[in-house]
């Protein structure tokens, strides 16, 4: 087939289109992390990046391409730093913890200059119908499930209590993360994490069954 | 004094004024829920209200004059709504599930077509420094300092498990109910209510001495 046969500079001129927009959607999580997806114009993020709008126009032709674009940014971002890191752990509790975990530390360290980008996009977009909206609930509510499930299947390893709702704790945890980027973003709150972290623990002691508990931290304060 | 002699018709005009920048308050904390305080110029207020930008101009100065008075209209409505009716309940664990659950069933009722204002001007504001975030700031401190204050009360009346960290619970108490108040604007989802009133009595019954425990409702799917 043709397509197999690609020209060594084709090739080169495709590869640095490429990396061009990667850094371009790098630079539009952040400034709509902080300023808000309505903020990202494409002149705002002409000047920030250096380049002419009509530039930028060549990789996204209209300012929702470019916001859908972003969030399709940030959620590869969630998924490179915290799911897969946390799949990494065994599946059941351990896993179920090092999502929670990942999340709080991922946060904590400011990888983005407004905190957690889908938590400042889904107050934003929340009241505003359309494609970014869809987009933003749909992935918040994959973040859920993949919370739900790894209760459920902490629940099948006979790790945690299975009298626990795996929704409404899903439900409590995502909560708690949210409230803490929330404290962290208003007031640069940094204790907010250890307070989110030390509730989402406490919870995961209480309903471990004693095979389970040994997949968890050891809670502070708590006799080892 | 002769600012004791006030002429009937100039009071009459004073308490139109007055009614008149209450209802353009009224307005304005609503399309701000939805629309962000950042949309809320006085132009799409003017529209909103039928009136001329000059005759807002009259009451609100600038932008920031009017996003300002919009968030102390905003106080304003939650003290009426939710502190009081909540101050009226007994001074200790009365109080302080009366105020989680006023609250959540304030939200719930859709006050506001973007529900809870300030969940939604707080992640606006956060990342935009100035007197607008330093006020969302400083009111959102109130709540959570009434939140821990009704805590401290509750033990002092020894209601309520000494052992428990005030501020700990504050801080989980209002994450459950930010992220009611998220789970029902980004998915209409009202059962997110109920949920955090669970996990918020779940957490005052299971901390509260024999005599709290009179105070609080019946767990549901718990023996009464």
């Amino acid at each position: 087939m043709s397509s197999e046969v690609v020209r060594p500079a084709a090739k080169a001129r495709k590869a640095h289109g490429e990396r061009k927009r990667r850094s371009i959607l790098e630079a539009a999580v952040d400034i709509a992390s902080a300023e808000g997806l309505e903020g990202l114009t494409i002149g705002r993020l002409a000047s920030e990046m250096g380049m002419s709008k009509s530039g930028l126009f060549a990789h996204f032709g209209s300012k929702e391409d470019l916001q859908l674009a972003t969030v399709e940014e940030a959620r590869n971002v969630f998924i490179r730093e915290v799911i897969r890191p946390a799949f990494l752990a065994e599946q059941g509790l351990a896993r179920l913890w090092k999502l929670c975990d990942i999340w709080l530390v991922y946060v904590r360290g400011g990888v983005f200059r407004g905190g957690c980008f889908f938590a400042a996009a889904a107050a934003e977009f929340d009241s505003r119908p359309g494609p970014v909206r869809d987009r933003i609930a749909e992935i918040m509510k994959e973040w859920l499930a993949t919370l739900r499930r790894a209760v459920v299947e902490a629940q099948e390893a006979g790790q945690l209590d299975r009298k626990v709702d795996p929704t409404q704790l899903a439900f409590e945890f995502n909560a708690l993360e949210l409230g803490a980027n929330w404290a962290f973003q208003l007031y640069g709150d940094r204790k907010a994490f250890a307070r989110a972290r030390d509730a989402i623990l406490e919870r995961l002691c209480r309903h471990a069954t004693k095979s389970g508990a040994t997949s968890l931290p050891v809670q502070k304060g708590k006799p080892k």
